[in-house]
């Protein structure tokens, strides 16, 4: 099945185009000496309130002064530190082949544009030298990569008063403030990544780990069936509009080199991938031809272009796939299920397994992070946390020490289809057995019957598994299991996986996390309406859903809303509780003791009086 | 400021029309002596599988056999058992006056037509009699709404086969199989409740207890500021229809009577109020000049119309007031803080605490539930489990025994915006609190950051804390905080919160959850389109949402999907890898022993042979 358009045609119509402007109420601002970007919310002057910085993934696009041109690609932020660095040389790129595109011949047709400046001369690590930010954080070495990440995860951390910290992070070592060295020292433990492969000096850098704002992942990609390499570069730029902090390219079918190169020149987040896919692609979808040499020279391939992390099953090994033929869903996973077809074929152990040392070198020549995909994750409730699901994960327990051992970032994918009883003995094992390496989990899905509200199934899971102690959530889309995202599906994904780590992270006591839903409530108790819109996470929805009831401008700053009307509302009875309470001089408890006949409601006063600081808040 | 249209106008030119006939895929069934009716999902005989009995709160509008007139109202299922027990007397109604309408004078414009065939002579019980279903419970009878829950409740548990409970209850005590025997004695115990007006002969019986199914509430009602008695009526069936098990009418502004009354007549669910809205209406708005004698009035006149349960906000006491002060969000309870400003105005005891005996009277008369509200729960993060909330809650507790004394019924609600972290802390607190009286709570929001997706991300909150105990669960639409829901928001609301509510069942180890999971997954696995989307919560949208990539006929039988498409796919694989296993004579424990070089994946193997029972279900 060819692509449902011809993409040639189309570019040429119209050339590729994608959404850029700030996001509405916020300001692009750049931070420190390495201009970490970020957005500033400014609030309404009459609230007194300083301006709100957030977390910014969406790069140049949302800046104003920034000259966009997806034909050139971003400006290279990191060209001269992975230089300066004085351990990489550049080489001659290994030559394009027709089958990289899914091509039988030199015909193109069906094809898609070539970007206009694929990288001729690609970056790779001296002989024998290693240049992934663990060999360097292991050897000491503060980047400026790690930099760049303190200064980005601490966000408003600085502007927080009297700050005591408030929640439950089940052993994780969150630190008041993020100083390069705490990076480096995350990094050098593994239990953070940093995914900055050197032939992707667009990127902006970004931190995976348990001690750091949770990260959430959005999927794009041509599939055999539909889309086009136009389409996927503005799902790239949209979801890290929403939020994405990295972005996978799952492309199948055709074009895969080509779009790939459209989409990593033209990203300032992390790009990851399945390798596999490709290679498959290459021997015409039967996995049994797969080989070793096939897939080494895919992993090139894409080294050259610039990806920042491979997702490689080697966990799937032969004497587990067995295990999955008693499951209701069997392998749901695609790169595992080819794994397995390949090791029944040939009846022999995963050359992914057997070949990981040569893996390795490869990913520490680019410094390419590993994510050690689980093929046999549950793909149904009833298939959750089997036998076979564990038995991989203590392998990629195995291999995950052993990328260590070569200085080789590494993170591990979770599931899955997930019932909420169950899901944190997948976050505890995860820890135990793979040396606390950060946890990149999809979802996981909490019941089965709801297709078409799988972003949310899946949400409830993310939310309570980020705040156990997963580091990235991969997002599920609306589409999920029904048919392919569009580009409303993406933003619906990456706003609900955005909220379900917000909710983690406060859950887990992230000391910058609470400030945003303080600064929101505020607005919303002094009806500070266009405040409220532009805190939250989708400005354009929020104003949108308060002027189908509200149209009027006045609306906008009326001390009432379409709840209640404006004859009655609670917020202003609140407002002369308080002033009512203001004018008592006698305090608070007197209020009570004098009323306290129910022995327990003054206990309850008193167990609240003794740790009264923990749960308030200043009111202004 | 009044209605946005003229409803009567409105009501002539178009009869309120309701959406009818069967969810897509599915049967209306009628159960056991007493009818009771759930849906049949019949499914693929290629699957040899028998039709799976669902949950059904749709009452007769999805039954193709039922005459549906609106201005009829619904046959009277439980009229006879009703006035069979002999303890009940009809008399002549309250005469409904212009205020009850919100109309100054006898003149009706801008008023909605008047329910056709109003009940002139209402029920009560005989002097000194007690029609509650817990007194009956308290005193060994087995009532026919009794009997019919249990029918309910039970689904296809009779279906199970060699069922093995998994699941952490957290102390909960869920049957293998619901006798009518046990239903009496939660409902005696007052861990259950089967709101049940006598009044309402219309309401098909359910029960809202920790040891039932989860349910869920959705929110309907006239604003002062928009909609019409037509859109009530049609938001009532139309949120049944998606899986509302109770409706509360929180119609503020004109005309509460007259819709109230279109909406009970035509309502197979319990409905809900809060007597204090109509109260203060009645005073023109103004907190200060409610008395006990309106609020007693207003009660005897939603008695007689039906109403199932309703919420008092007895626990806004004095002394907790000022308690709320120093909150970001100060009292976000509407009722809440109708008593607060009453509290505070007159420097005097809430009346609703003072009269509490004497409402609890009224509740006897006419078997009305009390839900005693949470006037002071937390509208924000910031204050969430703090003094005040919990000082009220305490004061439920002490309600709560007071009503269990007179065999009055009772549930709790319960908040509103916490994070994760502080959730469970609220359920705990409860059930001690209020000797596990059901508990029924608004989500609760896990975040305030996301304005237009608080359904999900109270959607989190509320499958969390339903696994953790709560009875039944509030709805929140996309439109919270920002605006009134329409029709979409409605089913959005619905479906989300059913996705929860079973999220929470499976995560318990409910018996009959699993099963739904389970047919699921088989139908996705064996590529049974069209039984996948009509064993869904939505089989509208998950069609939808397929055909939108592969609208053509045959991709419903398709051995593929958009996600791989027809060249690859690792449903497909599985399918193999399971024939191929299926051939090794060898056990599959033999595939592990041969290649147990890491201890831990045989140690692991072996944990699982253990308890394999427990996980697996077998395939087909």
């Amino acid at each position: 099945m060819a692509d449902i358009d011809s993409p040639i045609e189309r570019a040429a119509r119209d050339p590729i185009g994608v959404t850029t402007g700030p996001i509405r109420g916020s300001r692009k601002i750049h931070v420190g000496p390495l201009g970490v970007a970020m957005r500033a919310i400014d609030l309404d002057p009459s609230c007194g309130e300083p301006s709100l910085n957030v977390y910014d993934t969406s790069g140049p696009y949302t800046d104003p002064n920034a000259r966009i041109d997806i034909m050139a690609g971003l400006p290279q932020l990191r060209r001269q530190w992975i230089e300066g660095r004085g351990d990489v040389e550049s080489y001659d790129a290994r030559e394009l082949r027709p089958e990289d595109n899914g091509q039988l011949g030199p015909d193109r047709s069906g094809g898609v544009p070539r970007f206009p400046r694929v990288i001729q001369r690609p970056l790779r690590a001296k002989a024998g030298a290693n240049v992934s930010q663990m060999h360097y954080a292991r050897r000491g070495i503060i980047t400026p990569e790690m930099e760049y990440v303190a200064t980005r995860e601490n966000l408003g951390r600085e502007m927080l008063r009297d700050y005591v910290r408030d929640g439950e992070s089940f052993g994780a070592a969150i630190p008041d403030y993020v100083t390069p060295e705490f990076v480096r020292d995350e990094v050098a433990r593994g239990r953070a990544i940093i995914p900055s492969n050197i032939n992707h000096p667009e990127s902006e850098p970004m931190a995976i780990g348990r001690n750091f704002l949770v990260k959430i992942n959005a999927n794009i990609g041509n599939s055999a069936v539909a889309s086009n390499v136009a389409s996927e570069v503005d799902k790239l730029v949209w979801s890290i509009r929403w939020g994405a902090d990295t972005v996978m390219d799952l492309s199948t079918g055709r074009n895969i080199h080509d779009t790939r190169e459209w989409i990593i020149r033209n990203s300032p987040v992390p790009i990851g991938t399945v390798p596999i896919y490709q290679a498959l692609e290459k021997v015409g979808g039967i996995a049994e031809e797969l080989t070793w040499d096939i897939f080494r020279d895919t992993l090139i391939e894409q080294a050259e272009q610039g990806v920042d992390y491979f997702t490689i099953h080697a966990g799937v090994r032969l004497p587990y796939v067995p295990l999955a033929a008693k499951r209701v869903t069997g392998i749901v996973s695609r790169g595992g299920s080819i794994m397995a077809k390949w090791c029944l074929a040939h009846h022999k152990e995963s050359f992914l397994y057997e070949r990981f040392d040569e893996i390795t070198e490869i990913m520490k020549a680019y410094d390419i992070a590993y994510s050690l995909g689980d093929g046999l994750r549950p793909g149904s409730i009833a298939d959750a946390n089997d036998e076979a699901q564990f038995a991989e994960l203590y392998t990629l327990g195995e291999l995950t020490h052993r990328a260590w051992k070569e200085d080789v970032q590494v993170m591990i994918e979770g599931p899955g289809h997930v019932p909420m009883h169950k899901i944190k003995e997948n976050m505890d094992k995860q820890l135990q057995v793979c040396g606390e390496a950060p946890f990149y989990t999809l979802g996981p899905l909490t019941t089965d019957i709801a297709p078409g509200y799988d972003h949310i199934t899946s949400g409830i899971g993310a939310a309570m598994i980020g705040w156990y102690g997963t580091a990235m959530l991969c997002y599920v889309t609306p589409k999920e299991h029904l048919g392919l995202p569009d580009r409303d599906d993406v933003k619906v994904g990456v706003v609900t996986y955005k909220l379900a780590a917000h909710a983690a992270d406060l859950a887990k006591g992230h000391p910058a996390a609470k400030m945003r839903d303080d600064a929101l409530s505020r607005a919303r108790f002094e009806f500070r309406w266009r405040d409220q819109f532009n805190l939250s996470l989708d400005p354009d929805t929020a104003e949108s859903y308060h002027d189908q009831t509200l149209p009027a401008e006045g609306a906008k700053t009326a001390h009432f809303c379409s709840m209640c009307g404006p004859k009655f509302c609670s917020m202003k009875i609140s407002q002369e509780v308080r002033e009512f309470a203001a004018k008592q001089n006698a305090p608070v408890e007197s209020f009570v003791a004098a009323e306290n006949a129910e022995a327990g409601m003054a206990e309850m006063s008193e167990r609240f009086r003794e740790k009264g600081g923990e749960v308030y808040l200043p009111a202004e």
